[in-house]
C-alpha cells in the first residue's frame, strides 16, 4: 500500500519493473508556513524574521471593536504558544551539537519581527452575513501590516498571519518569511453542514467545529439541528418538542447554548444558519405533535407517520410560531427550510389528503409539496430569506430570486444549469458528503470538484457567478462526539480551499498534499482532532 | 438514508410502495445487560437483583494473586461507577413523577446482590499464553458464583459479570438478572494488530487499546512495531536504529514503556506479540544501517534501498542481536518475523545478489526469500516459536509444525486449505483489515466471515481446528492518536464475537445490531472512543 511504481525505459525497448521503493519518513513532508486555503496572490521571499513574544506586539492603528481585540488576544496567544512549543520541543528532542550547526544559517535573516500593524479602515460590523467583504492585504516586511476595510477581512488576515509562522528544523526559532499577500474569497458562501439529530453533538464540539471552520477560512455553519430521529432544539413556545422529541434531557440545545454558539461564531466571522427541515424529515416533531404529521396507510390500516400534513392549519400555526422564535434567536439573514426527500407515497396513501388534492385540483403529490412550500416560505416574512434543498426548485414552487437552492443530488451539472437559468443562486454540496466513506469520500475527490468550472464546462453560455458557494455535509448517522471532528477534518479542508482559492489545480498535486499535511498538523496543534490526510507521517503538535 | 422500504401485497395483484417510514429514536435500541461477545451457554431469567455498592462485596474463596486482586479492584470500581452514573442521570434527566411510576415494577425483584464469590481453583499463571484456558462458569443467583480453573477464565468472567449490569429506564436502579453462564472461547488466538510505524501511537492509547481488547474478550495485541516509515523501538544493543530511524525522539517506545504495556496487558489476560517484519518493510532500519539493505538498481544506477540483503553476514548478525534483546523483553512464546511483500525485483536488479544466486544455484528470487527466512527463523532459538505472513509458506520455506502462518491475502480459502494440509496452524486476517473503509470495511462484513466454517465449506474433509484464531489489522497509514480508537472500535468487536462465540448468525441479525449498540456505548462509558456502529442513536455513557 502507498507505494509507487517506477517505470523504467531502457535500451532496446520499454519495460516496466514493479519495484517498490519506499522512503523512510512521512509520505508527504509537510510544508513550513504554507497558508491553507491558498491566498489569491502571494509573494514569499526566502528572507525571514524571527518571532520572539518578549519583543513583539500587535498595534491597532485603525478602527477597533470587541471582535478585533478578542481576535488579537487569541492570535497573540497562538503565536506565543507556538514559540513555547518550539522551546519545549527543542529541549526534548535536540542535542546541543545539532542546535549549534543550524543556527549558522542566517544570511537570510532580516531581524526580529517586533510588530504587526492592524489597520481596519471601516467600523466593525456586528454579525457576519452573506456577501460580506473578507478581502485583506498582508505584508510581512520591515513594517508588517495587515489591512482590510472590514473586520471580516482582518479576521481572515490574522488567520493567514498565524499560519505563516513556522518552527525551524532544529526547533531553535519561530520564523516568518518576508511576504506580500493580497487575498479574497472566490465564493461568498463556504460552509460545513452539521446534523445534530441522528447523533447529538456536544456544545463543546460545536464550538471546536466553529474554530476549525474559521481556521479553514470558511464562514458558515449550516446547523441541521433537527430531523426524524430527534429534536434537540429547545423551544420556549413549544417546549414539548424537545421534552418529548429529543433523545433525552441532556441532549438538548438550550437558548443559552445557542447564544453561546452564535456569539463564538460571530467573533470568528462565521454565520450560523439554522435549518428546520420541512415537511419531510420531521418524525421527531410528531412525538409531541402527532397531529401535524400525515398518517401513512396500507389499505385501511395506518402503518406509521410520514411527512407533515400540508392540509391542516395546525401544521402552519406551529411552524409560524416556531419560525418566529428561531428568527429571534439566530441573527443570520438566511433560514433553511429544507424541503428534501418528502415521502409523497405516504401522502398518496392517506384518504383525507387524496380528498383534499381532488378538491384543490392537485393532480400529483409533487404539487402538494409545492403547495406546502408555497405556504411555508411566506412564514419567514421579511426577516429571513429562504434556503431550500433542490427538490423545492424541482417541483416548481414559485421562488423569489433571493432564494438560494442547495444542490445535493447526482447529475448536478444539469440541475445547476436549470437553477441558474431560472435566476436563482446555488449552494453546491453534491460531491462533498462527509458521511460518504466509500466512492467519492476521499479529500482528493473532494478537491477535484470545482462547481463553477464544471458547470461552465457543461454549458459555456451560462453565468456561473450565481453559484455562490458550497458546503461539506456531515450527516449524523455515522458520527457522534467520538469521531465527528476527525471525520470532518481535514477532509472538509479540501472543500474550503476549492471555495476560497481561485487558482487551484484540478487535481491535487504534490504541493497540495504537502500543504495539507502541514495544515492537518496545525489543526491538531489547535486541539482539533484532524485525522491523517494522506498516509504515513507524524505531527508534533499533539506533543506540545 | 437508513430507511427501509415496505413491500405491500394487496388485492388483485402485488405492488410495491417505496414508502419511507422512519421512527424517531435510535435505529437499533440498545439491549440491556447483553454480553459481548455472546457467551456459549447462557440462561437468563427475567427475575433480577438490585446492585448497591454500599451493600456489596466480592469474596475470594479460592486461590489468589496480584492479577486477581487488581482485577477485583478494577471491576468493583466499574460497578460502583455505573451506580454513580445512574444516580447522576436520574438527577439530571428524570422528573420525580416518572421515577415513582417505574419503581412499582418489582414482582420480579429477588433482592439485593450482596456478594460475588470468586473461586479460582488453581494457582495463578503469570503471563497469558497461546492455548491458555479461558473458560469460566458464572451464576447470578441467591449465591452468585464465578468459577474457573485459571486466572484467565476469572478475568473473562469478571468482564461478563460487569457487562450484565444495566441501568433501568428511569435511572433509579442498577440491576442484574438471574443468570447461568457456561463460557469458553471458540478460537485460542483472538487479536488486534496495531501498526506503530506509519504513525506513532502514544503509550496511553496503546494501554487503552489493551483495555478494549480485554473488554472484547480478545487476548492478543500483535504489535507491528516497526516498518519502512519509522523505527520507534528503542534498542539497547543498537540505539542508532531508533535514534536515526524513528520519526523523532518523542516518538519512541523505550524499555520502560514496553514493560508498562506488557504489565498492563498481562493483568488483563492479553498477550503482546512483537513483530519485527523482515526482510521487506525494513527501510527505516537502513537509516542507521544502510549496509544491511539491498541496493536496488536501474541498469548501472542505484535508485534506492530495498529489502534486507540476504547475502550478508552483517544482516544476520544484527538480526540475531536484536531478536535476542526483544526476546528478553517480551515474555510471549511467539515472535512474529513477518516475511510479507518482499521486493524480489530489487534483489533481481542487484548484480551482487544475482551473482550470489548463481553461485548458490538459486533459480528464482523467491528461493532467495526462502533462504533468508530459513536463516532467520533459527535465530529465534528455543526461546520463541515463529509466526510468519503467508508468503513465507507460499515460498516453500521449510517450517516446523509449531510455526503459525498468518493469512492476509485474498483467495484465502484455498490458501488456508493448503496450509492446514501441510500441518500448520493458521491465524486469519484476510477479511478483517480495519484500514479498509471501502468495500469490506464495515463491521457487518467483518461479522459475516467465519474462517473455520468457510474453510470447511470449501473443503469438507479438512480438519479446521488448526485455524487457531484471527486478528483484526489496524495498519497505520490512515490512523494516528486522533482517530485510531474510533477506527478500531466497535468494528473489531465484530471480529471478537466471531472468534469467541460458536453460535453466531452467518450475518448479523437485528439482535446483533442491538447488542453492538449497547456494547459500543459501554466502551464509551469506559473511556474508549468507539464510533457509532449502525446509524442514528445515542449513548449516555459520555455524559456520566
Amino acid at each position: 500500500m502507498w507505494r509507487f511504481l517506477i517505470f523504467i525505459s531502457a535500451l532496446g525497448g520499454t519495460f516496466v519493473i514493479g519495484m517498490t521503493i519506499v522512503e523512510p519518513g512521512p509520505q508527504y513532508p509537510p510544508t513550513k508556513g504554507a497558508v491553507w486555503p491558498k491566498p489569491q496572490q502571494q509573494i514569499t521571499e526566502d528572507t525571514y524574521f524571527i518571532y520572539n513574544p518578549a519583543d513583539f506586539n500587535i498595534k491597532v492603528t485603525g478602527q477597533s471593536c470587541l471582535t478585533l481585540t478578542d481576535a488579537i488576544t487569541r492570535y497573540s496567544f497562538l503565536a506565543r504558544d507556538l514559540h513555547r512549543t518550539a522551546r519545549l520541543l527543542s529541549r526534548k528532542i535536540v542535542s546541543s551539537t545539532r542546535k549549534k550547526r543550524e543556527q549558522l544559517d542566517d544570511e537570510k535573516l532580516i531581524g526580529n519581527l517586533t510588530e504587526l500593524e492592524v489597520d481596519l479602515t471601516s467600523a466593525c460590523e456586528e454579525y457576519p452575513y452573506f456577501g460580506m467583504v473578507e478581502s485583506y492585504n498582508l505584508t510581512i516586511s520591515a513594517k508588517p501590516l495587515l489591512q482590510s476595510t472590514t473586520i471580516w477581512g482582518i479576521l481572515r488576515g490574522l488567520e493567514t498571519w498565524i499560519q505563516m509562522f513556522y518552527i525551524t528544523d532544529d526547533f531553535s526559532e519561530v520564523r516568518i518569511n518576508a511576504t506580500k499577500i493580497i487575498d479574497y474569497p472566490q465564493y461568498a458562501h463556504r460552509g460545513v453542514l452539521l446534523d445534530t439529530s441522528r447523533h447529538y453533538i456536544s456544545v463543546a464540539n460545536i464550538l471546536k467545529l466553529i474554530d476549525a471552520i474559521a481556521i479553514n477560512k470558511m464562514n458558515v455553519l449550516h446547523w441541521h439541528i433537527v430531523d426524524d430521529q430527534s429534536f434537540p432544539y429547545e423551544s420556549r413556545s413549544f417546549p414539548d418538542l424537545s421534552r418529548l422529541g429529543a433523545y433525552n434531557k441532556l441532549m438538548i440545545y438550550e437558548v443559552k447554548d445557542i447564544n453561546m454558539i452564535i456569539d463564538h461564531a460571530k467573533h470568528r466571522g462565521v454565520r450560523i444558519i439554522p435549518e428546520f427541515d420541512v415537511p419531510g424529515h420531521t418524525r421527531s416533531w410528531g412525538v409531541a405533535f402527532p397531529n401535524i404529521l400525515t398518517k401513512c396507510y396500507n389499505g385501511d390500516k395506518v402503518i406509521g407517520l410520514g411527512p407533515m400534513d400540508p392540509t391542516k392549519n395546525t401544521t402552519y400555526k406551529l411552524l409560524h410560531g416556531l419560525i418566529s422564535e428561531v428568527q429571534s434567536l439566530f441573527p443570520d439573514r438566511y433560514f433553511h427550510v429544507g424541503g428534501d426527500e418528502v415521502d409523497l407515497d405516504c401522502w398518496k396513501s392517506n384518504p383525507d389528503i387524496v380528498e383534499y388534492m381532488k378538491q384543490n385540483n392537485l393532480t400529483s403529490a409533487a404539487q402538494l409539496h409545492a403547495l406546502f412550500m408555497r405556504n411555508v416560505i411566506p412564514l419567514l416574512g421579511n426577516k429571513s430569506l429562504p434556503i431550500v434543498w433542490q427538490e423545492v426548485f424541482d417541483e416548481n414552487v414559485p421562488l423569489s430570486p433571493y432564494t438560494i437552492i442547495q444542490v445535493w443530488k447526482g447529475y448536478w451539472q444539469s440541475e445547476i444549469i436549470r437553477i441558474l437559468s431560472a435566476g436563482h443562486k446555488v449552494i453546491f454540496s453534491s460531491a462533498w458528503y462527509l458521511d460518504h466513506l466509500k466512492s467519492g469520500g476521499d479529500w482528493v475527490e473532494f478537491y477535484s470538484t470545482n462547481p463553477r468550472k464544471m458547470a461552465a464546462w457543461y454549458d459555456s453560455d451560462i453565468d456561473v457567478s450565481n453559484i455562490v458557494g458550497g458546503e461539506a455535509c456531515m450527516w449524523g448517522e455515522v458520527v457522534d462526539d467520538n469521531n465527528v471532528m476527525s471525520r470532518i477534518w481535514p477532509r472538509a479542508s479540501a472543500v474550503a480551499e476549492k471555495l476560497w482559492s481561485s487558482e487551484t489545480p484540478d487535481h491535487p498535486d504534490n504541493m497540495v498534499y504537502r500543504r495539507l499535511e502541514e495544515h492537518a498538523c496545525r489543526m491538531n496543534r489547535y486541539g482539533i482532532k484532524a485525522q491523517p490526510p494522506s498516509g504515513p507521517g507524524f505531527c508534533l503538535g499533539a506533543f506540545s
